[in-house]
């Protein structure tokens, strides 16, 4: 059978497997600076973005992969005052982000204006804190940005990019991974979204491989499901130079004053358990 | 855009989506006396199996659905001895059952006797268990079989089988499992295939109800990742008159003696968390 063309569809040429939708229509579609940018109308999942022919995000399941990007790594960490978003220009981890009292700041820095600009028009429930005053959002190269900055500035870096090819490539590599230590504090916590358990295991044995050289001797995988990507089941790894990474503030999550739709404290224990296939190929 | 021929398509019409792989070729079409079977060789899953148009299993990640729905259950059970399978025509759950010493005897009733010939062609891996002593696999209507034996006759039930429409609808019905009640004994578990929590939560608060009312004072879900099925994310859920379900054998699952891909002490724990907004639909 062939689908037709009420479906957006996402080819994922490493497992010869494709994700489809059911559109109502094309909102809009543009070529930006840096890539090609579209939202559709969907049937049941509400808006929908995608970039480069790879879905971002949509309405309805998004809140999967906002909350165990955010929660989850400033859970772990003591008193995340400040933090750094590298990417995220959908604003729905920042929100996650700054629902959390103990922080102070946090910069995000996206390299696409347009993905914002278009979030506040088509996701606008994930931009209501875009003006929070803690926030400062900046439209420039983050790779760079993090060269530049000065030691021992961050309690949390979230990388909340796109795949590792594109734009996105220099963020997947040891030489940003050093900076990343440098400009962390002793106990900061770096998270980035490492892509499918079930499909992409090399890009995780490398995103280990690099952690490690780069001086992370704590680096620990969460799980969680995502439908709208590659095998609707997708991570997110956290690194720290020293800080150990299975635990977090249990208490601190129990009693937290803001509502979650999939995280809460059994959740975030669940998503640190390794399968048993990651734990023999991470053991070697 | 549309995809090409290339690929076989599942829809999900409830979700408005659709999961597709790349074929190789068709390797086998059968219309039995109960549903409509097809066999493909996939491009990176190995061999499909395709039941009335919806995925059944692929030979790359079945080992999760299969480690989920016998393991899970069985080391929550204190001494699993007597096991009952409904449907499982493809032996993979079979299979995982019989790798527990305890087990002494397992019959599995599976309606349609084509799909356990062809698994047996196309999926041989699986069917490897089939000639071990305890295993009694019989082709006969399982609700039947179900209402005609006697009571306290078995340890464990697994209901392994389709969606909720077609030969397997009465499977998901309250009838049904009063009887499932009296032919468990008194710490005997059940477990069953109960869809996806992303998107067929009507499914999963329908199946509680019915559990409730059957007689089953214990209900409890297990979550896993199952990239061929509808969103990626899917589950099953136990239930038992009197056994505790967040418990297990801890240790023996520690000190087991088989090889499993997926599962662990780790990942049996985190099966049990349930998202935030499950508890809280559940607990209305």
């Amino acid at each position: 059978m062939s689908l037709g063309n009420e479906y957006f569809s996402e080819v994922c040429e490493e497992a010869g497997s494709a994700f489809s939708l059911k559109v109502k229509q094309k909102l809009h579609e543009e070529q930006s600076d840096f890539q090609h940018i579209a939202i559709y109308e969907t049937e049941n999942f509400g808006n929908l973005m995608v970039i480069d022919g790879f879905v971002m995000l949509s309405q309805r399941d998004n809140f999967l992969y906002h909350e165990m990007m955010s929660h989850v790594v400033l859970f772990t960490h003591p008193e995340p005052k400040d933090v750094l978003i590298i990417g995220g220009g959908d604003c729905g981890t920042l929100k996650e982000v700054l629902k959390h009292d103990s922080v102070t700041s946090v910069l995000q820095i996206e390299i696409d204006e347009r993905v914002t600009r278009l979030a506040e028009e088509y996701f606008p429930e994930l931009c209501t804190s875009n003006n929070d005053s803690r926030a400062d959002i900046r439209f420039i190269d983050g790779i760079q940005w993090v060269k530049d900055t000065v030691d021992n500035s961050y309690d949390i870096i979230i990388i909340d990019s796109t795949d590792p090819i594109g734009p996105a490539e220099g963020l997947f590599t040891e030489p940003f991974y050093k900076d990343c230590v440098r400009v962390l504090r002793d106990d900061g916590v770096l998270v980035q979204q490492s892509e499918s358990p079930l499909l992409h295991m090399r890009i995780l044995e490398s995103m280990y491989r690099d952690f490690e050289g780069a001086g992370f001797n704590q680096v620990q995988t969460a799980f969680f499901p995502q439908m709208v990507y590659p095998s609707g089941w997708w991570s997110g790894t956290m690194a720290s130079a020293q800080l150990p990474l299975k635990q977090f503030r249990q208490d601190d999550v129990k009693n937290k004053k803001f509502k979650t739709e999939y995280y809460n404290l059994e959740i975030h224990q669940a998503a640190l358990a390794q399968p048993e296939f990651f734990k023999r190929l991470m053991s070697k």
